[in-house]
């Protein structure tokens, strides 16, 4: 359960990233991020975990440097036994940024720790969280483990293992065009249509603002399914392997500038941008 | 336009088929095509103009003898200037059934010739139409011609091109999980709202009914993409190459046995069959 806020409207912005963010160029997506977090005045720290690559620290701290952020930090428990100890270093942070690499790190290693509660309530009391790939993947109560590839949706095709937390309205899944992944997001959503799955394309963030509006920033898509108004899942009686049937999901892409309303379900289109001449 | 029967519930089944049908084991949908077609007393001809595998036409005079199929024939003009002379083949069929290959055969080979326009006449007068494949492709009046994969629309994704024009309510795309397409279905979609996106899997068909109800047969899934009460479509202002914005669709993941009713829009789960004990 996310923890509760003492004002709701203070409630940090929560970021899934669909993973392969611009490092580069535009780097839209982090500089945001960064001036979400304060800029000079922020502090952001990069939690490493889910990454098995001994640079993943050094390039995130020079990446948010080179983006303005003032403090940049690591927190880096690669272990279960040292997470408790390593929560102390989330202190004073305006942003906390999970890397990509495993989700199953990410939950293994740091579920039900001190890290995992500090995040959740920093996150409640206005601290900003962003993850991209794995880290993205983490964020929420119900996380995708893991999954074949394929467009529809097939019985036994995501597994599905308990996240972070942060939100329990969403079914986040990464690389989604890139990977072939809307059929594991439905099958996950096949389960309990409760939640709104939202696939993001590499290079393209949803920042979830304290009122629950997810604004869409850079190059790719988001794929939206909402199954609320779902007619029908045969998810408990189809075998493994075979395809799921689902009646009355609602389908939106959105790209950068549009804006999802997760409490009322609502979409709306980028505003048309007026060049000049 | 498709031609106007004389008492609308005449018209034959108009039956996409996915792409790699069973001819093996179940041989579900073949064999409902022949059943269709009257078996014994039934006359299907195969075209196979889009295909260049010379043993197409064999293979399949044999599969369909071999479920059941009295009289089997082959038109299979391989030019334009062929295609008017081949049209008195179809004369007498109860069926006819459209091979795979490539769809751009079909529409440059038969499109504007006597064959084309008799096979409109002819399934508006009751007799059956499958087409598997590049023969679904061609089915109907909007055809996707080509595009690339990705589970998101982009820009320029999919080129249409005028097809046989069976129906004006459905745009086909086949192969479908398999080779990931739902993002060209939807950029085709994206165009104009007003058609039905049909997603075809592999082994899986749809049999439209006079009454334009289709029925899935088959083991895989059939994707429903119904853009109607759409609320935004960005395609007219998305640079080429870019993802398209697209609000308000309904989707639908349809098994064997799942019926979706094109007239009114209106998705059906599969009956639920009851086993012994």
């Amino acid at each position: 359960m996310p923890a509760r806020p003492a004002h709701p409207d203070l409630r940090g912005h929560i970021i899934p990233i669909g993973g392969a963010e611009d490092k580069v160029l535009g780097r839209n997506i982090l500089r945001r991020f960064a001036e979400l977090c304060g800029l000079e005045r922020g502090r952001v720290v990069v939690l490493c975990t889910a990454s098995m690559d001994p640079e993943t620290p050094d390039r995130y701290i020079e990446l948010f440097r080179n983006v303005g952020v003032g403090d940049v930090r690591v927190c880096d428990p690669r272990v279960r036994q040292d997470a408790d100890a390593a929560a102390a270093n989330l202190d004073g942070a305006t942003g906390v940024f999970l890397t990509g690499g495993d989700q199953l790190r990410l939950s293994t290693i740091l579920g039900g720790t001190a890290i995992a509660r500090r995040l959740r309530r920093m996150n409640a009391d206005g601290v900003h969280v962003a993850g991209t790939s794995a880290g993205a993947a983490f964020l929420s109560e119900h996380m995708i483990a893991f999954g074949k590839e394929g467009g529809t949706p097939i019985a036994g095709q995501a597994t599905l293992a308990a996240g972070l937390g942060l939100t329990n309205r969403l079914m986040i899944d990464q690389h989604f065009r890139q990977r072939d992944r809307m059929g594991r997001l439905l099958s996950a959503l096949a389960y309990n249509p409760f939640a709104i799955g939202i696939g993001l394309d590499e290079d393209t963030a949803g920042f979830i603002g304290p009122d629950d509006v997810m604004e869409v920033v850079g190059s790719g898509g988001i794929t939206v399914v909402d199954a609320a108004q779902i007619e029908h899942s045969a998810m408990a009686t189809t075998p493994e392997g075979r395809p799921v049937e689902l009646i009355g999901l609602r389908l939106h892409m959105l790209v950068h500038g549009s804006r999802f309303d997760l409490k009322f379900r609502r979409a709306s289109p980028a505003p048309v941008v007026v060049g000049p001449g």
